[in-house]
């Protein structure tokens, strides 16, 4: 059976907003156009809720730092066979879409990049499916590949799920601490990065030390990343990040700042953290609270210190424009405003 | 890191009543012990609330149809490499428990092989978790086979999935045929049934004829088991159903008796069909009322078309006790009574 859904026309995506040479996107253009038109197949299903629901959120806008990772590790350590890369810059792209629909439910997000969720829109039932059928197209590019990369992209599937629940554990918990986001976020946000990086090496025929370098460097940027993130849902501006700040707030996930600011004994943090259904007032008291005190430059500063980890690792990297990619890729990261 | 995580107490499995020497369990006995330690390893995780959950409903008295039809379709091929099927059927048992476990979800099931359901017991968040996890696990096991098994196995899962939402555009709507029917069954419950035969079929290295008629056998022996399903959800008893009957009614579940019911225009199971929320009594005077009528006589007698259809695909294998065994399990699956 030939699946023959018309696929929904495309929102343009956005790109972090340094052009010209040094810009790491530019140096994988043509790599990502390909994984592009991958996720364009990938998504075509036999029933168009399926599609129609895929392409909301993966045509919508999202920013392909995962792709980009995997692309550039690989094309460092001068890996020829473009397709098989691109194959899994995809698969983990989807990992990373069906994690996200998942999350929507779990969160019960209204808004997701600057529109409605998908569990909004299209509601839990389709949505939960269309993770799901995402997870498996995910295994579909990353299945053909040794039982090495199928391991460790299985791992860091489980780890996001792993993730998941440790996160559920500390939610609205207040005795969180800085080391447990840490590992929370080493689960549910930096394994797709270091996965991407790890495998891009491997599949370059990187020797064992560089993969371990790719890995670190995944693992470190991938923990800047959701640092900023986190900074990001206190300071960030609705129009560039598509979706309100003080979502971790609204929803008791422990962010960094939140964190921050309970070991500082804030007081207004500490009572809408807890809380189940804290008012919007309450949000923005405690938003300010947070804005106020040292919680930001503290998180900020850490992120610093992952994104120098990631920038040591990469010194193991031979000389290539595509480590200035992933050199100028941490920094991108780290001053970006979404 | 090494997951470390306890593993609960099992609840005995239940296992079809036929004993002795045309038993088709005996004949893969010690393979299905292989299945279950590869089962009791996947789903240990870092997270008890993960292993948990899958050992609730893994460990918690599933039949193993699958991972019986597969080993035996090896089998019958005279497969050699035991290990190889096995992770197979391990592969297929696990997906046919997430699925489960989203289903219940989908649902909102309450009970589930006569206790709780996983999502009534653990809520939302951590059962549609660990579905994703059970996801992951299945396809670490079926990831390290050629393309053709990756294939096979990605369509069938992605197959579940559109049957679902096939299923959910019929929810309540009585606009529904008996081939509408059939095509979500072929997808939601034949689809694993298939994969597992043709999957045993190919690694025993049958011929491509030979895979069809395994192929051809699971297609057909999946719906006649759904059939039988639906059926029981009329007829069926409590205690041996561990759930209650009327759950399609109760979810608007377009179930081959209701189809066929509505088809013989029947008011009382249109009326509750269609509802939202049927009341207990109406379901009862709409299960009564399929009972009356032709329904379960003329589903019975479409299951046993598709048994007749996977017996001829039979004739195609050569003799052997495996063989003997995929005929005895058809009979056992339109014979039994839960």
């Amino acid at each position: 059976m030939k699946p023959n859904s018309a696929i929904p026309s495309t929102a343009p995506r956005r790109i972090p907003s340094l052009r010209g040479a040094g810009d790491p996107f530019s140096y994988v253009r043509e790599e990502l156009e390909l994984v592009e038109q991958n996720l364009a197949q990938a998504i075509r299903s036999r029933e168009q809720t399926l599609t129609d629901i895929a392409a909301h959120l993966i045509l919508g806008g999202g920013k392909r730092v995962r792709p980009v990772v995997t692309l550039l590790a690989f094309l460092a350590f001068d890996g020829k066979r473009t397709q098989d890369i691109v194959d899994i810059a995809t698969s983990i792209e989807l990992i990373h879409t069906a994690t996200l629909l998942h999350d929507d439910i779990l969160d019960g997000a209204e808004t997701r990049r600057g529109k409605e969720s998908a569990f909004k829109k299209f509601g839990l039932k389709s949505t939960l499916v269309t993770g799901d059928f995402l997870f498996i197209k995910a295994f579909e590019f990353a299945g053909k590949f040794d039982e090495t990369v199928v391991q460790w992209t299985a791992d860091a599937c489980a780890l996001l799920t792993e993730g998941e629940i440790l996160q559920g554990i500390f939610n609205r918990n207040k005795a969180v601490t800085v080391d447990d986001y840490i590992e929370i976020v080493r689960r549910k946000t930096a394994s797709l990065f270091q996965t991407g990086a790890k495998v891009g090496a491997y599949l370059a025929g990187a020797n064992t030390a560089l993969i371990e370098a790719a890995d670190c460097y995944g693992l470190n940027m991938g923990i800047a990343f959701q640092i900023i993130d986190d900074v990001l849902d206190v300071v960030g501006h609705l129009e560039l990040l598509g979706k309100p700040t003080g979502m971790d707030l609204r929803d008791g996930n422990p962010s960094l700042p939140i964190i921050l600011s309970l070991n500082t004994g804030d007081a207004a943090v500490c009572e809408v953290f807890k809380q189940a259904r804290p008012s919007e007032g309450e949000i923005s008291t405690a938003l300010e609270a947070i804005k106020a005190g040292p919680a930001i430059r503290q998180a900020k500063a850490l992120s610093q210190q992952y994104a120098e980890n990631a920038l040591r690792s990469l010194r193991k990297f031979p000389p290539s424009l595509h480590r200035n990619g992933l050199k100028t890729l941490v920094q991108l990261i780290i001053d970006r405003d979404f």
